[in-house]
């Protein structure tokens, strides 16, 4: 992941950490991160009029492929954040989101993320159906 | 829930804590025990040879409509268990499971819990498909 | 738990369901209400100036001691919802929550739901601190 | 991640799907595969002789930096798996485990993963109890 300054990003969503998504270290659990980030994708994918669980029943099925995160520093109990996301095509059939998390009010960079996604079909066959056009819309 | 003596059970699943599943006051979240409960009950659904997947592919969905947990004491990280479950027939189309779980090696009950699940169809309407009667054979 | 109407509510709190909430049903787990429960009381507490964590740490930690869910329609992706909670002492170390979960904006009544909850001090001990009496003030 | 042939692992884990753990695409859902991977470290851990929560009491925390997980195919209800863990010192107060995630019986290579953790006292400085040493015995 590149470091330096993080690119403005398109989308963003706030948050606030939940206790039973700390764990015994006092702190999110590193899995929950997954989970607000998948979160975010998909209230951006429902911005852009595609909502996930009917693209799924529709037999197109958008996967993670690769994902890499650093963290930097963790949520706690009580702890509001913001998740910024961005979107671009890596190839004609791959998406990539970059998405961060910051800590409110301070916007402290907590975490750094990368994603590659994938759609395909009910066999495992990618696809990349027209509707996916709408989420690099300008 | 009836204090006092706990039947025997019927089937039973040992488990041990997994730290992911502990929460900021470094006990088991009360939530996991659900998930611990539902799993014993679905490896019980499975040795009668009904895959709880398979049976909500075919249309019929097995559902909890009440459930009853009284925790007794905490689970905590490094603990071993065992979940003792039993089942019966409430009415021609409600069943009741009946599941406590113990520490290890202690066999010492940390909690009881019962559990009444309906059978229905995609559309709501009570069914008992006759393959559920396996789950009740002697 | 008491069919029939529910009483008012002291305090509710607005939420939407995530899909990762969802499991292989479609339908929001069993388990993941509870998430949705504690979280409410979680909320309640602070806003009666009560921190979970904080009163954990200090020693004092607050146990559901007993669960009664009647799960009556399951929340579904996408779907919003509004918790509606109600407290009252039952005994000098004693509280119970009422908690409704309803969908928005039908305001159908998905799941109703009591726990009993003890203070009790890091070697189990039955307590109630005095800052325990902020959350039945008028 | 480097592709083509994995080193043979220092350690392994097997596991089975749990349907709570399933999301509505009827897969394992990605943030849970962090699951998995954290108890595997947790029990490879504890096998050195090293309790992760007797660890973080004592104050020093291990905790992951930088996580990459490479999906390649998923898992789903049922199925039965096993978990490759290797480890090595990236530098005198880093550690890197590589992980794999195997369905059985047939091997099939399902989730790459690595993970470049640090251990901190409370304050957040860089630590490495001489504990640590034990996970690098031959």
């Amino acid at each position: 992941m590149p470091s330096g300054k993080r690119p403005p990003h398109a989308f963003s969503l706030a948050g606030e950490v939940r206790d039973y998504e700390c764990d015994l270290q006092g702190i999110v659990n590193n899995a929950v991160y997954q989970n607000y980030l998948e979160h975010a994708r998909h209230v951006f994918l429902k911005q852009s009029g595609i909502v996930f669980s009917d693209l799924a029943k529709s037999g197109t099925h958008l996967v993670i492929v690769r994902a890499e995160l650093d963290y930097k520093a963790p949520l706690r109990s009580g702890d509001a954040f913001e998740i910024g996301l961005s979107i671009r095509k890596l190839s004609p059939v791959r998406i990539e989101f970059t998405q961060d998390i910051f800590l409110l009010p301070s916007r402290k960079l907590l975490l750094a993320s990368r994603f590659e996604c994938a759609a395909m079909d009910a066999s495992g066959r990618p696809v990349f159906p027209r509707v996916l056009d709408r989420l690099f819309a300008v």
